[in-house]
């Protein structure tokens, strides 16, 4: 027998890696790179790292090393509850479980909700690594169309007829256009998960990097202000990270989510992993404790958006009226569209050849739309880099053929 | 609807984590715990992890916090396949996948190989936490008995007819029973997989902890010299892992095999958690370099063999000869086997009562059985703790009803 023929059937659901293939290709050098989602590594708190570390290694000692709860480290727990807290809702440790990153969340989710042929809304497009987690469990995906104002979420009541098990969406500048739900849909969509029982899996590792405007309410925030604060009764399960607040390596990430819940995940993340790893717990627990956050987010937000300007300045400069943009208020991404006789998979070798890459936009979407779209990152080149960047793209895309 | 009637039907198969409850209970101060199943936290070489931590931020500096290859950090790989290399067959790195800790290489095992139903060959008994991971898959268990030279391998052939899909053991120093398999099933069984293309998982976390005789060849080891070293053609699934030779909060494991199976691993994994942390890897890396384990593991067998020693003679000073026990030359655990009509189970809450604690063998077993055993961790307590330990225990098991 051969290995294919060994390998579970349901594995023959996962999604070619051809992102990942792509990402290795970017990285070489002399391309500049649009194609990424890393935050930049020039702008981690290595000194506070540094000095975390030795303070773990001291305070914490064999401890910060040893196997730890499944839970996650109570402290830290503690800390997420206190910051998920509101005037109005006392959130405890019982409502929070860390993961290892934020795709463990999502992976622990579908396993403890999704059973083959399950119903899930999904804004389409989506996060991509989302559709590799769920794929697999023989998930039913129910693309619902996502505009400048995130999911139209008007358009989920002509679906509430299939019953679907989960809604998912990334509400604050999303991947992979950059887009942001607006209260207006919030608020409905909270509405309607309580008049038609519905649960939604509310992805946010990007809300914290808002470069203008108030930051708008959590579904987490609204539904529970909607039911009194009692987190037991709550319909939203909250996903977040620090991934993209201090540095993805650590693999820390949390969900916020009813006790019932948590319990589930625990279980299936003992099965998982045991439980995440202990030093990286414990150190940004130490960097959020020694108040880092409250100049490294400024900072990080600063930097971010002199790039996310640069890029919105060479897409201008460089490209005509026919092509469109999102102008993304925070986040690493924004959604480029040539016309709709450009297909953005079939540039990007020529895109390659020439210095440039992104990832052509319609990996994202559900149901071969978006052919004429490019994800953009704009968290990792420098400012000269991404006007070199567009430039080139633009030669590219705007050739005669 | 309520949470429970959201959760997939497949989570019903989890096991109840009672034995993670037990676990936070016997830590409780004034109880000597046999429960655990932890690496002795006072035997962690801090002062080389300090000065290793502070090496790979200044050496590797933000890539070791930086998203990283859902393969794993490639210098890791790169020493991991040396290690297991042999004259007559050499591994590279694309035969070794990082994975955070061991039991995540056997979850994405089971989500890579294992359909509903499909019939898998095991231990009997057999690792806790395999139970977790795969029976939500709803995997078929085959118990093969195992005796104090580990599975009975000629035992495999009455469900050859079932035509399993793996098999899975823990070939030195079991948990739960601390035996080891013998050379000669060892044989027995690498032939068998040729015979009868099986494939066989073998989960080594305890290989290093030897405190005496030389140690056996592994099943991949055997296998590789079978065929002629070509490690494309192999059917041993190794997993290992630096929990038990380094520290286990790391959450640093790994699984050498055919590269079709790693590729198929990294698609799971890639969905399960994008990648193990970075910095634990990089650690990792640095620490085994530096030479640390030449002086760290024989430092570790002497303090393990002593507290075994302990035990062995505790339990021949307190319990009479209707008693039995096995004498592991490796590992953190051994089991006691008391006379027929006792019940582990129900000595338990009075064994904690009088400040001593164990984990019922009857929870490792596939069948029932193993009701009069108890799994003996002796990793953790002193040999002082040990004596006084045993002797409660043997106060709580011989009272009269």
């Amino acid at each position: 027998m051969t290995w294919n023929q060994r390998f579970a059937k349901s594995t023959g659901l996962m999604r070619r890696t051809a992102v990942r293939e792509l990402l290795k290709l970017t990285s070489q050098p002399g391309i500049i790179s649009f194609a990424g989602g890393l935050p930049s590594a020039d702008l981690f708190p290595m000194d506070q790292v540094r000095e975390a570390t030795a303070t773990v290694l001291d305070s914490v000692g064999a401890q910060s090393l040893q196997y730890a709860e499944t839970e996650g480290v109570g402290a830290l727990r503690d800390w997420l509850a206190q910051r998920f807290s509101r005037s109005i809702h006392q959130l405890s440790r019982q409502n929070i479980l860390i993961t290892s990153g934020a795709q463990q969340a999502l992976d622990l989710i579908g396993r403890v909700f999704l059973d083959e042929g399950d119903p899930v809304l999904l804004e389409n497009p989506t996060y991509l690594a989302l559709l590799s987690a769920w794929r697999p469990l023989g998930t039913r995906f129910l693309p619902i169309r996502s505009d400048a104002q995130g999911m139209c979420v008007e358009e989920i009541e002509e679906y509430l007829g299939e019953k679907p098990k989960l809604a998912y969406l990334v509400p604050n500048f999303q991947n992979p256009q950059g887009t942001t739900l607006s209260l207006e849909r919030r608020n409905r969509l909270v509405a309607l998960l309580h008049e038609r029982d519905l649960v939604v899996v509310e992805d946010n590792p990007y809300g914290d990097i808002r470069f203008e405007n108030q930051p708008l309410p959590d579904l987490l925030e609204l539904d529970l202000a909607s039911n009194g604060g009692d987190s037991g009764q709550g319909r939203v399960i909250h996903v977040g990270t620090f991934s993209k607040i201090l540095m993805p390596g650590l693999r820390v990430g949390w969900v916020v989510a009813p006790p019932a819940v948590i319990e589930k995940l625990v279980q299936a993340k003992q099965a998982a992993d045991l439980h995440t790893n202990t030093l990286g717990q414990h150190l940004a627990l130490e960097l959020v404790r020694s108040g880092l956050l409250h100049h490294h987010l400024p900072m990080l937000r600063r930097a971010y958006r002199q790039r996310r300007d640069a890029m919105l300045a060479a897409l201008r400069k460089h490209f005509p009226a026919d092509s469109s943009w999102t102008s993304p208020e925070g986040g690493l991404f924004l959604m480029l569209t040539l016309p709709m006789d450009l297909n953005s998979r079939l540039l990007l070798p020529e895109a390659i050849e020439n210095g440039v890459a992104f990832v052509p936009g319609e990996e994202f979407h559900l149901d071969g739309a978006g052919a004429n779209t490019l994800r953009l990152n704009f968290s990792c080149p420098d400012p000269a880099q991404i006007d070199e960047g567009i430039a080139r793209l633009a030669r590219v895309a705007l050739a005669p053929c």
